[in-house]
């Protein structure tokens, strides 16, 4: 049994953060800008988000919630307003000073003395103030609620160290922002995006997640309550893959939003806001894919199927075209979860056998051979690339049906890939979390054991708030650790916090995180 | 015969401006922002640029063009490379200067000093030149031409007079780039993009547009030819509702965009760009408003149908509701233009007839109301926004189908709205194209003559340049007058030039413009 040769250079087992950044190039999902902190999604990359933001978007107005676009520059006052939002913004914003540049009079240029704006604006890190002055305006009485807004738009936050899709000085995200009459009306719809969250990664991105609400000392800066899901990557580490805040009237005050209620009297209203961003790609690489470069799940997907015809350049290709096309377009005519399947006839010039690999490092689910034997025989060549490789013969596991049982059998195909990738995650996450451990010691010599990958603890703690939780958090910091969130539907506490030893209320998840 | 009494308060013909505020507001499309020179896009407003979004986006995607995502920020040095460009564009940026605030200890913020830019970073106006750094690092052989990319974004161009949708600060748009290895690929494809954007103007948006080419000094900064599409508005005044340049060598000179022949020589490669942008909703407020509000045609409407049942807060409303909802499932199963039909089964509260009006307003294509007197009838009250008024009563022209027959004829409604709406702004932009125009003289009595809307004007010109050209512009500058384009497929000159007196080579079209 000879052994299998990997497409990527780098193994996740040796070297994770570099398996990452190779898994990017080699699937051609983005790369570094030049410009400090920007990076460029290139085609793939940029498809994925597409199909991303399609499916989300589809659950957002399902649930009534609107479409509209804000202004990408906030003025410094709106920062002004909000003591604690500025608190956790202000020290990474992009700040524009000027309007027009001048010559320098040396052939370059510079920002012209006369065009200095009388007050600075930011580049929106988030917009809550600005979508809080809009919400001023248009809410007048409680008929006007619950009033259900999102957008989708680029946001910039000053990142000292960046690392493509995971923490990006610019990136691309949706953020919804409601209001509400009370604090009932505002939680439900809180945990409805949660929720919404929920079943997009685990439906959509089959990125399995853990939901619960964030410790005090990790809620976006303004809000009364944080709420995360949570995904294991490979190496164990956490991933925040989407949050969902209630904002309570902390941005209501600032802002003056308030209505009028059914009794004449003015109320403030209460708000909320929630997010998911283009990180939620770096957590489908670091979830889903392998030595051999990216998976991506069927349902996001640009292309679902791709058909390599193995041309010679010689007058055989027009029948080999011509039986590749009908195998397409028989494709193209099956619906998968409810949606044509996305198939690609591939006949840029280079040799089959590169371009398979190209494709297996970009990870389309499907991979679909023809050469001029296959023609022959009525088949195809079909790979999977979730079960890429033969263990037998560490050769990849081509399998060969007719060509119309192929074009039949695509749509569940995908729909097991979708399954096995969520399977796969789910096992491996399961897998990596442990329970049970009583105490710091106990914790400490859990990661300390020099495992590659230890995965997260689920711990018991008695919710200690502002210093006693500050000290806390040192604590688990000496670990390299944080509290990811504590998990809704976890088991009641029954023991005793490990941090502070008085009887805990509540189970919380502590990991390794992104 | 009574007076119809229109929904605005403001006449297009009384005063055009102030009715294209009112439209926008009565409407809900949009709002001042309240940042200098930025929209807030509203529900209504954002879900047709949503559609638009779609609809080109399908015909970007079919011409294999790839969308990708580029960094907002540009530094100083990319314009500074390339003179013609930053000329155009240097004097009316968003210059990024500091990337902290920290506080003025008055309860302010203030710039960080610490946190100065090295290099001052711009906000795109438009990203030729950071894309031509992606296309230098990404084309290194003939093998890798064409490359097409495109990009839905946020650009920035400081304008000193805004006004919603035609000009902002802030505008949404989208940018394709291309990279070609010869001329004549690059010119096709300046054409390909310039036709896609007619087919859209006129198939989707319901606009008839010219389309045809720049002169020289309407040319985008940087480029060796610039094609429009030009859109003639209510009021005769033309806007230019898309443009694509052939950008020749420049921006790859700038940029070092290079590629190695078949004869392994090396080439600069010739680039175009073409965008068009939110501006386009205000060529359909100002070509299908009317005196109501707005008339979106049906292909971009975001709902296409609108039920309003007549609520009365009583028991009778159960089985109203579920009259309006088995209308509602029933036209939802229906397709029109390849989609399903997008209706609305509007439960707001408030009164049915006061809702009409805001339908009436919006401009969706077909309202339909439902009273208990309907539903004992079996019928439905349909009315069409592009024939509101019945001329003999002044009043809302309602037909009177059956339930069913209204689910079955939408789809056909929706086509003949949005070919009558089309129809319509097609007759009235040739019917206020005036030619035989032969001289200044009489260019000039034309737009004196103190007709409200005198709309455009074909003359024969010499195509001069350079400061001849200048003088021209200056000459029509005094009337109000730009050039608009060279349209295709115009008659071939056969007089003079009306402003150098010298043999003609071809027509033009002159209009007072946004």
């Amino acid at each position: 049994m000879s052994a299998i040769r990997h497409a990527l250079s780098v193994k996740r087992a040796d070297d994770f953060a570099q398996w990452y950044q190779e898994v990017i190039s080699a699937a051609d999902l983005a790369e570094e800008s030049g410009v400090r902190g920007c990076m460029v999604i290139k085609p793939w990359g940029y498809g994925i988000w597409e199909r991303i933001q399609r499916l989300m978007d589809e659950r957002i107005k399902e649930a009534g919630v609107q479409n509209c676009y804000f202004p990408i520059f906030i003025p410094l006052a709106n920062f002004e307003r909000e003591a604690s939002h500025v608190e956790g913004f202000a020290k990474e914003m992009a700040v524009v000073t000027h309007h027009r540049l001048i010559s320098d009079g040396k052939g370059g240029l510079i920002p012209d003395p006369e065009a200095k704006l009388e007050e600075p604006l930011v580049v929106r890190p988030t917009s809550e103030t600005i979508i809080g002055d809009a919400m001023a305006r248009w809410i007048q009485s409680w008929r006007d609620l619950p009033l259900l807004t999102n957008q989708w738009a680029n946001v910039v936050r000053w990142e000292m160290r960046t690392r493509m899709f995971l923490r990006t000085s610019e990136f691309l995200w949706q953020e919804g922002h409601t209001a509400h009459a009370d604090r009932e009306d505002a939680k439900a719809e809180t945990m409805r995006a949660l929720e919404m969250y929920r079943a997009c990664a685990e439906d959509d991105l089959a990125l399995p997640v853990i939901a619960g609400e964030k410790p005090e000392n990790e809620r976006f800066p303004g809000a009364v309550e944080t709420w995360s899901i949570e995904a294991m990557m490979q190496d164990g580490k956490a991933l925040q893959a989407g949050t969902s805040h209630y904002l309570g009237t902390n941005f209501s005050q600032a802002a003056g939003i308030q209505y009028q209620d059914r009794e004449g009297g003015q109320q403030f209203c209460h708000t909320t806001s929630w997010g998911v961003s283009t990180r939620l790609i770096g957590g489908v690489i670091m979830a889903h894919g392998d030595d051999d470069g990216l998976r991506v799940p069927p349902k996001i997907a640009p292309q679902q199927v791709v058909i390599l015809p193995m041309l010679r350049e010689d007058e055989g290709d027009t029948a080999l075209l011509a039986y590749c096309e009908e195998l397409r377009a028989g494709i193209a005519g099956q619906a998968a979860f409810g949606e044509k399947v996305r198939v690609l006839l591939d006949k840029s010039p280079g040799k089959a056998a590169a371009k398979r690999w190209d494709w297996v490092r970009k990870g389309a689910p499907l991979i679909i051979e023809v050469g001029p034997r296959d023609m022959a025989d009525g088949v195809v060549s079909l790979l999977r690339r979730d079960a890429l490789w033969d263990a037998a013969t560490a050769k990849p596991a081509f399998a060969a049906p007719a060509r119309m049982a192929a074009v039949k059998i695509i749509p569940s195909l995908l729909e097991e890939i979708q399954s096995s990738l969520f399977n796969e995650a789910r096992e491996r996450r399961d897998a990596n979390i442990t329970r049970g451990t009583a105490s710091m010691d106990e914790l400490a010599a859990f990661y300390a054991e020099g495992q590659a990958f230890p995965g997260w603890v689920e711990v018991q703690w008695s919710k200690p708030s502002g210093a006693a939780l500050d000290k806390v958090t040192e604590q688990l910091k000496a670990l390299k650790l944080t509290i990811r969130n504590v998990p809704i539907g976890a088991a009641p506490a029954d023991g005793a916090c490990i941090f502070t030893g008085e009887p805990a209320v509540e189970r919380v998840l502590v990991a390794r995180a992104y």
